[in-house]
Order: C-alpha cells, then structure tokens, then sequence
C-alpha cells in the first residue's frame, strides 16, 4: 500500500530557494520579479477522492477515467508484453493524451545577447508551487479554451508562422511510462520586435536562465526540453564548460568540433537494431479491474505499493486570478535517477546512450540517459550502471540537481538528475542497447522526433548549464 | 455489395511480360533466368470463405481474425475521428501486424557496376504471380521460423553486423490505410566477396533493375521502398532523366545540386504544423459488428462496396518445393491512383508533396505523393489534382506504369504510379497542406523513418527509372 502525505498544508507558494544561494546563479531583475510573482501567487492543493472529482468520472463500461466535456485527458489500462527487460509482461494505468499542446519559447537578441520571455507558472503537481516555464505552455484543449478560461498569452506568435523567425518547431514525446503516446509541439520563435512581458513574465538572459538549471526544482521540464531542441550553433553556451579535465572535451562534443566514436549513419543502424530487436506490444485496456492494481474511491494503486498512483486533486491556483478546479494526477512512488555516464574518448566527451524500451513511446523506443529509474522499483538488484552514478566521487559529478517533472499532470514528482565523468576503469565496449554519442549528435538528432527522450533532452539542457 | 472474380484458373504464373517488350529494359540474362523461374513456379491460389480457413479463427469475444501460433498477423477494427479531410469520422478493418520484417536488399560493385542480388518471388496476392523481390523479405514469423519451413537464404547478411557494409537500415511504415503501425526494416548491405546467387536468385545490374520499373506488374513494392532508401550519392542513375525539358531540372532534383524553394528546415516545420493543426485519434476496436461493413463466411466488405474486402484464400505456392497454407488476404475495390505532380521552379524539379493522414500512421500523418487515392471511393467529386494528373498531356508524363502492392497481405493490389510535369498554369502557391519538395530533400529524409509513406517512396524509386 501507498503511504500518501498530505497535500501542500496552505495556500503559499514555496519555489523560491533562499536567496543567498538563487544570488549565486540570477541576477537582482530575476529575483525580484521571481519574489514578485511568488507573493502574488496562490497556490492551494488538496486532495480528493477519485469519485468526488468535480466534471471527471469513471466512464460506465470501461471504468476509464475522464473528463465531462472529453477534453484534457483519460486515463486508462496498458498492457504490456516486451522481449526487453527483466520483466516481460505487466498492466498500468497510463494518460492517453492525445492533442498536441505547444511549449514555446520567445527569443530577443539585444545587443548580442539572447533573451528568453519566461512565465512564472504554478501547477498543481509542483512540489514548490511556481516554477520557470516557457512563454507558452498550453494544450489544444487550454488554447482552444476549453475549459473558458482566459485566452493564452503571447500564442499567436507561436501559432501564426509570419510573426518570427521559427528556430525550432518539433514534436517531441513526454514521459512513455506514464503517458501514451503523447508528444508536445517544442518550438522556439526569434522575434525582433518589442515584446513587452505581461506581470507573469520576464525577459531573462539565457546564459542565466541555463544556469538557473543548476536549481533545484526552480526550471520546469516543458522549459528544459525546449531549450534542449536549440541547434548547435544556435546561441551556444557563453561558458560551455565547467571547470577540469573534462572542459575541453565537452567543448568539443557541444559544438560537434570533436570526432565522434560512432558517426551517425553507425548511430542510426545502431537504434534501427535495437528497435527490431524486441517484441514490444502495448494494448489499450479498460482500467477496469486492471490485473496488479487496486482502485478504491480515493486512489488506484499497485498492489506492490511501487511505481505510482492516480490520485485526485481540487486546485486552487494563480497568481492575481485563481481558477479552481479537480483533476486526477499521477503520483510516483520515490524518487528517480536520471544520469548520463560521460566518458572522454580521444579527447572528446561522449554521452553512454540507451535505447530504452518505455510501452507509452509512438514507436515503443527512444534513445533515453545511461539511468533512468526508480531504485525503489528494483528490490531484486539495482538496474545496470544505477550504483555507478550514485557512487561516483565526487569530482567526477559534473552536474547533480533534483528537477521536477510536468506538474500539471505529475504530483510531486522529481528526479535527481545527473552528469557523471566514467572514470578510466569504465569500458568503452558497451552492452548491445547502449551507444557512446557527442552531445552534438543528440541535438542534430533532435531537428526530428521521437528520438530521444524527454528525460535525456532535460539532461542535454543541463549540460549547457556552466 | 463487392463483385469479386474468380481466382486465378490455373496454376502457371501469368507474370512474364511479352519477351519483345521486356527486352527493351532488361538484358538476356535476366530473360532468361526470369523465364526459368516462371516456367519451374507453381502458383495456385483459390478464395476459401474465412470460416474455413485452416489455422485461422475469429476470436470468440472480439471477432478479430488470427492465426492459431499468435504469430504473422490479426484483422481487427479501427475506429477513426480526425478533423482531416471530407470524411470526418470511420470504422474499418485493419491489418495489425506488429513485428519488424527485413527487406534486406545484398549489392556489390563489380567493374565499377552496382549489382543487386534480387529474388523471384511468389506471393499469393500477386495478380501475376512472380515479381522481382529484394534479396530478403522475411517476416519476424518468418525468419524465426514459426511456420517450420526453410531457413531464409542470404538472412545472414542482414542480422549479422559483421557481414557486410550496410548502406541503408532503416524502419519504414507501409501502406496507412491498411496497416496498424506496420513498419519493416529496409536494409541494403553491400558485400565484397563472391556471394553466388540460388536458382531463384540473380544478380542484376541495378540500373537495369531501375529500368525494369517501367514495366507494369514486375518490380515488387519491397524492392521499390529499399530502392528510394538508397543515399542519393550511393549509385546514382547512370542515366537520371528522361529525354525533354525537365531533363536537366531533374538531375538538379534528385542530386541535391539544385537549390529547393523550401530549405530543408522550413519543410521540417511546414510538416509540424500539419501533424499539430489537425486533430486525429485511431482506437482499436473489436472487428466483431464493426459499423458499415458486413461479414459473412466468405468475407467482410463495406455496406457501399467500396474501399476494400478482407477475403480468405488457399495457396500452394512455391518455386521447385511447393508449400500450402490459408491465410487472410485484403482485397482493394478499384485500382488507385499514385502521382507526383512536380514543376520545375527556378531550373530545378520540385515535388508536390502531400502531408497525408492516414490511420495506421505510427504519428497519423507522412508526406505522401500529391495524389493517391482510389477514384472510385470519391463519387461526390475527385480529390484535389487527381483531374489534373489523369488529364495532363502525354508528353507532360515522365513516367507511367501499374506497378503492384505487397502480394503477401493484398490481394491483386494495383496502382497507376505516374509522374507529371506541371504546365505553367499550375500555380506555385499550393493548398496548407501540400510543400514543394526535390526529390534530394525527401532522400534526406529517408534516413529516418516516418517521413515518407511508402507510395511517394516508390514513385522516388521510379524517379530512376531512366
């Protein structure tokens, strides 16, 4: 059985990290306007019953769980069968959300340097109530306005293509474990006119909002995968590196100056192989007496008490307006690791890439980090390489943060993100479903989707975050 | 109600074009191992109802058609709503066939000449029996083989790394219509070593091999797709054009030397913004009572005889050993229409592509020709540049030929493939959904897979066939 805290105890926003430590990392615009916004936010979050969501119900034949007007999203059953893995067969709730939503992020340059218009927004899964989100956040059903709320902020530079130079404009998939096959319209336009930024918003430097990533919990992964999908030579990182040996070599890998291991037709065959490898099969089923789970009015949980639960939330959130509403929200059990192994080969870092099988994926596959787990998940022994991150020394960690995921849809869920240099005694022979690739590779890989996913696209962010 | 003929008669295989026409295209060798095939082939096909079918049984609570061993493939219902195109909401049946096959194609240079190792090979959809197949078209059922028959020759070369250089390995979609997320592994790997070609077998100078696509019936879709796949500067055309005007913006086209009106980011987001401006979802559902069709012992057809039958057959097929089996096969009404409609601007051939919606899309929507349809489903009036290509003069078709579907899962599938050149009327300006693409673009492209669906990769191959 699930243990559940209870939900956040007031109505007061709790992102903002002391500041003599935000100081280290933002200047004195951000943290003001941050505290601002903070202040003004509200942000109450209880929980309730399943049963008791106002305007969602347990469809009569199916037991899925939707929405009265068909919007946002259902949950429902998978089932899973896979060749890949330890386990080989197994049921789950899962969020089919089918519309394609838009992140989008607005980019100024003044005097050669770039500025991003970034929203404080607040999410009733946030752990910390506000979080740094992109200039547009929205789904089809928010912008389209079904749910009659205010109209959305700054979209018509994202929907209407003549307003700005479009430098990115990519589907791109989110969470395949928790979600179906759902995928978000990642898209960054250049604009050259005034833009002036509404009392939610702010015109941050990049360099700085990129090294806000080394925050905990304070820039949301619609904003990380974002700028993840920034081309190379696309406003690359002012000090790319961090300190030590392994400075150059990241450089080199960035910037796609450094010889790659594999070039990327070998890259491509790789990822080909490892998808015709496994039998993977995912079905839709009603959640419905769904096998290894166990629903009551208040929640659906696994009856090992791991993975996650589906629980019910009444939200009452904003910053000067608060809108109010019910909506279930998937709750992980514990927290995960998410980690690349970075190994310097010939001078140049490479990122240990997995082709990781995850059942709500289009095509069941996408290239993932070295780790990505809930250790908690794993009673048996931990999966490969899981001890090596968490028992990296010290020097050798070159990023460590614990980010949360989508909040809108997630309650209170974070991993612990991290970079980690292999040392020498790290093989470059790696496992069949693994590929040493340059940073570099993955961001070309990224002008296209359903390549890598979201939890490797937020670590290719944080490597910029120096 | 559908009117279906009778299968074919007899046993010989009907597929030999007439020797005077062949040898315009084709060498002696080839004629004559071609006939030598044909002559030792036995091809008998008869319709069984589908309740008879040995092996296969509908599923007592679905209705959806299987196979006893799990494997090969299952005829079940889709239910599809999408905001796309005049017909808003359907059901239909559809093929779901979730396993990776290999269209594994073996080339080595000798002299300077690219040969392909092709295969003659009998399926029992073919409406002529034997066609020029890659070296390899296996099913995972296949090639594992679930139906105990022989081991797949030359498979080696293709599931091996090691074997050879791999030109081309990648996962392709087929046919969206038909297919639930059908995707297979198109594979050219090139050998240096002598690999002598079996008595079904041949090595063939890939020129002449392109040339053959001019004749109606005998070049295989398999063999198509892996052609279209092959890296534009990986054995060019020895001859890529036609005589004419469009001669010399053809090879500016299919080389890349040419300078496309769109770069090649502007096709990447013109394809987002079509796959996120239209709101698509494809449910599975039970076959059983699936609205508008009506099944009987012998078939499942449309109410209005159109689109298509899910028919049953018996087939005794093979070269010298003849194995024998049931099986589901899909009978389209009609014979479609599959054309580019391409215009030279500014010197170089630009392709009129389509983003097109289909339901088996693994993402619902790939770039397909400007036209592919099947006339008679439309007696409310033509789809768009459908008139335009069937009446276009005919010294403006570059290319014109019934080239057929895959035999071993559509029953005497056939399409008219043309290639027409656009008068000067023929604006430049085109519909939201349509993108002036070179014929170098889309090869790019081909790298990775669910861009191009396989009818406008077939009319790429035959863009060669000069």
């Amino acid at each position: 059985m699930v243990s559940l805290p209870a939900g956040p105890a007031g109505g007061l926003v709790r992102s903002l990290p002391p500041e003599s430590y935000l100081a280290d990392f933002a200047g004195a615009e951000f943290i003001d306007w941050f505290a601002r916004c903070s202040a003004a936010a509200r942000c109450r979050v209880t929980r309730t019953p399943l049963t008791e969501l106002r305007r969602w119900r347990f469809d009569a034949d199916t037991g899925n769980l939707g929405h009265d007007s068909g919007a946002f999203f259902v949950v429902e059953g998978l089932q899973v069968r896979t060749g890949y893995g330890p386990v080989r067969e197994w049921s789950q709730p899962i969020i089919n959300q089918p519309e394609i939503g838009i992140l989008g992020m607005l980019v100024k340059e003044v005097d050669g340097v770039p500025y991003c218009l970034v929203q404080a927004k607040i999410e009733p899964g946030n752990h910390n109530g506000i979080q740094v989100s992109p200039t547009v956040q929205a789904t089809r059903s928010n912008y389209t306005r079904i749910h009659q709320g205010r109209s959305t902020r700054y979209l018509e530079y994202f929907t209407d293509p003549g307003a700005g130079r479009t430098l990115v404009d990519v589907l791109q998939s989110e969470q395949g474990s928790w979600f179906l096959r759902k995928r978000n319209r990642n898209m960054v336009v250049q604009v050259t006119e005034d833009v002036p930024a509404g009392e939610d918003h702010h015109w941050l430097p990049l360099p700085e909002l990129r090294r806000l990533l080394r925050i905990d919990g304070l820039v949301n992964m619609d904003t990380r995968t974002v700028l993840a999908c920034l081309p190379a030579d696309t406003f690359p990182a002012s000090q790319p590196v961090p300190a030590g040996d392994a400075a150059s070599a990241l450089v080199l890998s960035t910037t796609g100056r450094g010889r790659a291991l594999n070039d990327t037709a070998t890259v491509l065959r790789w990822f080909t192989g490892a998808k015709s490898r496994h039998e993977l099969s995912a079905h839709r089923i009603p959640l419905r007496d769904l096998p290894g789970w166990r629903s009551t009015p208040e929640q659906i949980t696994h009856e090992d008490g791991r993975h996650f639960s589906i629980i019910g939330v009444t939200a009452e959130v904003g910053n000067r307006e608060v809108a109010a509403w019910d909506q279930p929200l998937l709750y992980p059990e514990g927290r995960g690791v998410v980690a690349f192994v970075i190994k310097v080969i010939e001078g140049v870092a490479h990122l240990l890439v997995h082709a990781r099988f995850q059942p709500g994926l289009l095509d069941g596959m996408e290239m993932g980090p070295t780790v990505q787990c809930v250790p908690e998940n794993y009673p048996d022994g931990p999966p490969r390489f899981l001890d090596y991150v968490l028992n990296a020394p010290r020097e050798r960690v070159l990023y460590n943060a614990v980010l949360a995921e989508e909040g809108g849809r997630f309650y209170h869920s974070q991993n612990n993100y991290l970079l980690v240099e292999a040392g020498d005694d790290f093989p470059t022979a790696v496992p069949e479903d693994y590929c040493w690739m340059t940073a570099h590779q993955l961001t070309l890989l990224l002008r296209h989707g359903y390549y890598v996913n979201v939890e490797a696209r937020s670590l290719l962010a944080c490597l910029q975050s120096w």
